[in-house]
């Protein structure tokens, strides 16, 4: 039996393409398909697009995904600084490359899961989701009032922060909350919760405001593979 | 700011929706949806169907799940038994609800990032998810010497196995050969890879055999998400 599995891939029907090159045939595919739909990708953007599509196999995310002005660049700049990469599920922080994300000196974190966050949740009567989005403000968060916002990463000095959204609505409705008073501003929110209650409302809130950077699924979808996808495409070009 | 949290929902267009009804209202509006479409689910199939939606905001699931006759009760009554749950992705294995699946015994693996499993990798030139799989049968397997499959519970004193192929292919075409061969025959197969270099026809290949039930999302969509979503829905019908 054991020797048979070199032989694994060839069967038929089956395309021969090696373990270390499918990826590659992948993203290759994604393109042919692209250009077949004439969809034609910005190339600051399309290693984001593509990436999201790998994790989906679905071509919906090459228009529903939006990007600020400058979102990619706040982000790879935030990443090279050794960003905290702030999300609210656990499946995200599973699918975020921690090796590549911890060689640059950064973290994933996700406190969903956390004693403090559940018990706040209750207290407030709110979403542990959202309640961790207050976490993360208190431990990583810097407001207006923290000095001159972006530009050159040398001129700053706290930790950078990327929040990635990909579960829950009532997280990006809190961050969008604390983002308009001022409170926490991350480096680029990746807003890509998915679903059917106040999904889309929270996105158009992140959407509405110019403080901070985003990349935004824009409808229902998104999700945690989409919120791994978005992020590692960042980490993949640092 | 802190003061405000509980009023966090009530933004302008913004649904009313308590933190503990957020699913159930979830679920309320893709059954809306799909009698809007004219789609009518087999009710044992539904939980699956919509959780399947609820985690990715796509109807196509509504009509790429496939379940082999009696699949459902099959992985049923292998959580009810304590099953292994093995995944090839550690995403999967996040997104799994553990506290549940332990309540009953039960057990969620995922062999990808064991230093074993990428030395048998390059050895045999196959992917780490193929390779995975061996693991899982090596450990959990039960081949048709073994004694009779499925039936009766009871009758049968064997660790149940449930595996859910969530992202590579070369997984579950490692699975569908050990299947043939007789090697390794799960409970239940979830077979919702995702991508584009033999996705589609990894889950033919489990399509089209019959010792061992399925689900399967047809086509090339599927993922961490789906994987995880359809375990827990069998998992909240136990």
């Amino acid at each position: 039996m054991l020797r048979e599995e070199g032989k694994m891939e060839h069967q038929e029907g089956f395309e021969e393409v090696l373990p270390g090159q499918i990826e590659a045939k992948s993203f290759e595919i994604i393109g042919e398909e692209l250009a077949r739909r004439g969809i034609c990708l910005k190339p600051e953007e399309e290693p984001v697009i593509k990436r999201a599509i790998h994790a989906t196999a679905d071509f919906d995310y090459a228009s529903s995904l939006v990007f600020a002005p400058g979102g990619i660049d706040m982000g790879l700049k935030a990443l090279k600084r050794g960003a905290a990469v702030v999300t609210d599920t656990n499946m995200a922080k599973a699918g975020i490359n921690k090796r590549k994300l911890e060689s640059l000196g950064g973290q994933v974190f996700c406190f969903m899961a956390d004693a403090d966050v559940a018990e706040r949740a209750r207290e407030m009567g709110c979403t542990r989701a959202a309640a961790s989005m207050e976490k993360a403000a208190a431990l990583f968060g810097r407001g207006e009032k923290d000095g001159e916002i972006g530009g050159d990463g040398n001129a700053v000095n706290r930790r950078p922060v990327i929040v990635a959204v990909g579960n829950a609505p009532t997280a990006l409705a809190a961050l969008c909350r604390m983002i308009r008073e001022g409170s926490f501003l991350p480096d680029l929110v990746v807003g890509v919760p998915v679903g059917f209650v106040n999904v889309v409302q929270s996105k158009e809130l992140l959407l509405a405001q110019d403080k901070v950077p985003y990349i935004v699924a824009r409808g229902g979808k998104g999700g945690s593979s989409v919120a791994a996808a978005v992020v590692n495409a960042l980490l993949y070009q640092v």
